[in-house]
């Protein structure tokens, strides 16, 4: 596993192109040539030639112009040969004027709509070498990767403060000491991970360093936190950035759901597109974010200071709730919700320049201090400037607003805010699709989440965090308050889990210079993590965080069922000596196979699913008719050039219409055996599964193909206006082994 | 249209199950025979003889013991020899259990489970022979058709004076005037209908009327009214059952779209279970509701005889409009809702026992004589017990309590009131159905509503039916008096146009006795109709009505495309001398079609889908190939063992990919021609949809056959793990004509 992976991480730690089509091993090669030397020499083919060919498979006239008009036409034209597409080397929006021009302007009408519109939304499609290899500076990197850890300053003292509050005045005494010990452990935590840099320079998420040295089980559960946390990511940055918006401006509140929903959709649009993080584009929220709360905080203690330090009293609710160990570390518990994103630059290493794990350090550092810093300031400045959480206004809302008045001042502060947040929300979403991916390549998790889209994007990874986060987001109704329970659990699972398998990682590596002292760092951080996340479990369960253990528990359990299905798979298909296949043998009509019509003797026959050659496979063709018309005279003809044995079947409401039916059989000339079945109960489907199940309990040896004719209107939407028994009897037909459905289309206008 | 309709009609309305399987006309035959002529003789066939098949497809171990436990294991067998099922004359619940017997306790598991259930729910399936001849006596005949004009005596008044007391005791004045004019639009329409009765004596629903008489559209639009119709009576009785209910039983009040949904769900299932009308359990609810309004209005207009009539002045609430023209049709049109149910018997004539007409006619002038009496009754009683409508409780729930106090007697009121209207609701269930099966004969609905379920019930129509209802129902909180002004508007467009029908039927019949009379009859009830439908259209046009009148004409309008449409594909799928079909000239691919590569000399070859003959098909057998596992060289396998050209085709995300699968290829031996295309954009479908137009458009005259391997789990949930690219390149290519797709499963554990 960590050789295979050790591979992908390489490049930058994404994925390459061949990871879904896996090498065959030496015995894999052994088998394929024994099998192929089973296959008899098929006539008038002559290796590497293709003169027994109606066709030229090279295509040569296969030009752009050709089949630019398709309901494909988006997709530049692929061949052997073809060009690349015009403006090739981007990455960027711009190209896509140049690429958007001529030839899908055709007269395609609909697909070509969609397709403008999708290239619109979501640009040009892009090569899989085009893979960008971001270096970024520190002074890109800082905003970019400390966004998610920086954005929390905007809720976690708030949640800190709304548990305090419920024991009034004194409750709130216990805001600054709480606060130092979660800046501790920020500190703590931050000099774990510097080891983790160290230690995985080509990117070292929590299931990685977790599965690496810890093994399967424990990397699933910090896999599984880790996709808790990616979700509440989102859900959390976006309540909390909606509420900055509803603060400034109340007459957006009885929309906080659509506002919700709406960034939701953005960043979908946004990362299915491809958005690159670096830039200054994505620089500039946190820096402005950094400023407003700088400022802010400075004023604040400035004013504080011209009072000698006097708090301001608080106007606070009649208190419901005493002070205790558990109130006290449930703050604790809501407010280390603050901590959330300290990891990402460990993600990141490959993104800085050179010497990149020396410059990731140096980020990490400057990003815990600023984090420190402002986490500390703003908890102080609300206990000066005596605000409290209550109401519709959230605490940074309200402490600017004192500070700064209702001026613009005001409104810069709620905007950096409200824009930090998105970019923290965006955050996840450059790292969910990533974990998943790799979930996936360890055979973890639904192998779609491997695929890349023709933006180079994780599609499936990215629509699934889209739509798992917009339920989140609604079912709690977009409250920031009642998603922070949720929040601690996964993150500090995953940190505990990613520590704790540094602390085997320094533990192996005997040899290591500074083993000691990184092995202390990780423990101690181990060790935190691990009493806030059992702090979050206990004093939360109830009010939530049971909805994160029970979500990380059913992923490790589905996770592991995944991983074994696909085993199975792996096992069915891979080619091996003797390869048989006793598929049937487990189908429901088991019990039916019956040894009675003995296969002819001339040949190997097959009775499972295991014809490799093709001598063996022994044809029975039939084709299903409701109506003689031209459709069905069609199938006919199609199933008799395949020159096999033909049985054609009629499926008949009465006995009047079967006579019918065989009387216009003899006048088009009985060219082909004809079987009606009665119907009774008017089913056409059922009959047909019976008897097809039928015979192939009789002679199992048999590959029987079931040819229907098919209706294809040329409007899709008319679609509904025909029949889907030919969709249906598939699925029907699906169980049953060695039953293929072929569907001879006939198009109507 | 009117012959073959006359077909159907004769058999009590009932469809036959050969509708759907027209017959071949002469011109037809004819060409069958020519086609038949040009086929070749296949070589080993003897006709009517089953020699050169290598199975009997007489199948002589078909038995229900073999194939019982498939997941259709639920259907008993069909084959041509097959005893009927146990406990076959069934049309009642009682025999489920007797069917449900042995078989089906195999070992299949989720089918087995699901189909018990099934059976359950809806019962065992009923052969097409058992058509039930309901012949109902009068008086069961009457309260179960009855039902739903009877019972909207239970919301008629109400909305009368909804409308009335917006204009305090001056608009309340105006009650009893209307009332009697309704109650003689009553008299009228139901004269006009007897008329009916006799004219139509195999059913004479407005769409037969309006369609036979006066053409297509107006046929329509009477259909378009019934169907609104149906839909709003299904909502509207539930919507004041639950009133009813709730009335009662305040607590209730909370749960009312629920309590409606779960009503409309009971009707679903009965319905699709197949329930019949007759018997006394659907009597008993129109009797007890009659029971209730006559003790109800017969001790109210004592207390007011005792009262020397002196009605008790209402408590109103301040009045906000003035009695004025418009109000007073306003209260008009929403009275008339009580008329609503008043031609059911008229749809129902086969259901009488002989002489049909003259029993059908007889209860429909009892019926007319209750309805009048009822309505009279309800609205003179309100008057002098001075109850209006208002608050959270229905009027007749009020009176009930004034009079017979908050005991038993208003309990069952109440019961009696809710029951008879599920009753009425259930009778949209009956009737909609049969429109739609209608509508589907005459081209102007999906097919699909003219198949029977195995029950013999019209499942998509009254499922269709339940979804719109429920969705109606929703939509407007299950608020009755919402739902009012959407009713009236239907319903007298189809008594308007039903009697406008048989105007014009007697206007033609000159020889028919008592002509002149019948057709004074039905004018009188055509010019009463129309001006309630004029009336209501107006007065009601912002209240709702524009919805309904919105809803028919986009049903016209989309009735005429569908029958369009079926016209088109019927000419297309036409048996017609020297058929060719020119479907490929209009596809988006139209313009890559070259004439470049030309068609081999021997035989006739096809351009389009134009192929009869097994000699015209011209085969290339193209097989997709991700990786060479078992399941793509069991595709091959049965791909070469078509002995078709054969091209092997593999789409690699690169050139070592490319390399690496060349080498694969090599050392199996290269039995195939390959070919290889690269996907710099990792995508799959579009390349393969890309290369196989462009051969299609190459070589128009080959049929192109598409194979693919499809891993096929065993447990369906376990399709989500694997790819979904055979059904999605299906889609793909499913416009392109002559493109055969057909999937090898692969079956895994």
């Amino acid at each position: 596993m960590n050789a295979s992976r050790q591979g992908g991480d390489e490049e930058s730690g994404l994925p390459r192109p061949s990871e879904l089509l896996p090498p065959l091993d030496p015995e894999q090669l052994d088998v394929l040539a024994e099998l192929g030397r089973r296959w008899p020499r098929l006539a008038p083919y002559r290796p590497r030639t293709y003169e027994a060919l109606p066709v030229d498979p090279d295509l040569g006239e296969f030009r752009r112009a050709e089949v630019g008009r398709g309901p494909f036409g988006r997709l530049a034209p692929i061949g052997p040969l073809a060009p690349p597409p015009t403006g090739d080397g981007e990455a960027e929006a711009s190209t896509d004027e140049s690429t958007d021009a001529s030839p899908e302007a055709g007269p395609g009408g609909a697909p070509a709509l969609r397709h403008r519109a999708r290239r619109l939304l979501l640009g040009a499609p892009l090569r899989s070498t085009t893979l960008a290899h971001e270096s970024m500076r520190k002074l890109v990197a800082l905003p970019v990767l400390a966004a998610d850890a920086l954005s929390s300053v905007a809720y976690g003292p708030e949640a800190l403060l709304t548990v305090l509050v419920l024991a009034g005045t004194a409750g709130l005494d216990w805001a600054l000491p709480i606060a130092a010990t979660i800046a501790f452990l920020m500190l703590a935590v931050g000099l774990s991970y510097r080891q983790t840099i160290r230690a995985y320079p080509h990117g070292g998420g929590s299931y990685i360093v977790a599965s690496d040295n810890l093994g399967r089980v424990p990397g699933l559960l910090a896999a599984g936190g880790l996709l808790i946390d990616y979700v509440l990511t989102v859900a959390v940055s976006i309540s909390a950035g909606v509420a900055a918006v509803t603060s400034a401006l109340p007459a957006l509140r009885p929309a906080i759901v659509p506002l919700g929903l709406a960034a939701v959709a953005l960043l979908l649009l946004g990362n299915l597109r491809g958005v690159r993080q670096a830039g200054m584009i994505f620089a500039a929220p946190t820096y402005a974010f950094l400023i407003a709360v700088v400022a802010l905080v400075g004023s604040t203690l400035a004013d504080a200071a011209r009072r000698d330090f006097v708090p301001v009293p608080p106007t606070l609710p009649h208190a419901t709730e005493g002070v205790g160990v558990l109130l006290v570390m449930r703050a604790f518990a809501s407010g280390s919700t603050a901590m959330t994103g300290i990891e990402a630059i460990s993600n990141a290493v490959p993104a800085f320049r050179p010497v990149r794990w020396r410059n990731a350090r140096t980020t990490l550092t400057w990003m815990v201090g600023l984090l420190i810093a402002l986490f500390a300031g703003v908890v102080a400045s609300a206990h000066f400037s005596g605000v409290v959480p209550g109401g519709d206004e959230t605490v940074l809302s309200h402490m600017a607003r004192l500070t700064f008045g209702p001026g613009l001042l005001y409104g810069y502060t709620q905007a950096a805010t409200a824009a930090v947040l998105l970019l923290a929300a965006n955050t996840a979403y450059n790292d969910c699709p990533r974990v998943l991916h790799l979930l996936a390549r360890d055979d973890h998790a639904p192998h779609i989440f491997q695929r890349q889209g023709d933006r180079l994007a994780f599609n499936n990874g990215i629509t699934a965090l889209s739509a798992t986060a917009a339920l989140v987001f609604l079912a709690f109704g977009g409250e920031t308050s009642a998603l922070i329970p949720l929040y601690a659990v996964g993150v500090f699972l995953a940190f505990t889990l990613s520590q704790a398998g540094m602390v085997a990682h320094w533990h192996r590596r005997r040899t290591e210079p500074h083993r000691r002292k990184n092995l202390l760092f990780n423990a101690t951080g181990c060790a935190l993590s691990g009493l806030v996340l059992v702090t979050a479990a206990i004093t939360k369960f109830l009010e939530g965080a049971w909805v994160a253990l029970l979500a990380i528990a059913v992923f490790v359990v589905l996770a592991s069922r995944v991983r074994g299905h696909y085993a199975t798979v792996r096992a069915a298909l891979r080619l091996r000596p003797g390869a048989v296949t006793h598929v049937d043998a487990r189908l429901p009509v088991k019990e039916a196979v019956r040894e009675q019509a003995a296969p002819r003797e001339e040949g190997p026959a097959c009775r499972g699913e295991e014809e490799e050659t093709p001598q063996q496979v022994r044809h029975l063709t039939v084709v299903a008719l409701a109506v003689l018309d031209l459709s069905g005279l069609r199938a006919l003809a199609y199933a008799a050039s395949l020159g096999q044995p033909l049985l054609a079947l009629h499926i008949s409401p009465g006995e009047d219409e079967a006579d019918r039916f065989r009387d216009y059989w003899d006048r088009w000339g009985d060219h082909v055996p004809l079987h009606v079945v009665l119907s009774p109960y008017r089913a056409l489907i059922a009959p047909l599964v019976h008897y097809i199940a039928t015979l192939h309990a009789q002679r199992p040896d048999l590959t029987i193909t079931v040819v229907l004719p098919e209706i294809v209107p040329r409007h899709p939407h008319h679609r509904l206006l025909h029949s889907h028994d030919a969709a249906r009897l598939r699925r029907a037909l699906r169980p049953l082994p060695k039953i293929v459905i072929t569907e001879v289309p006939f198009h109507v206008p």
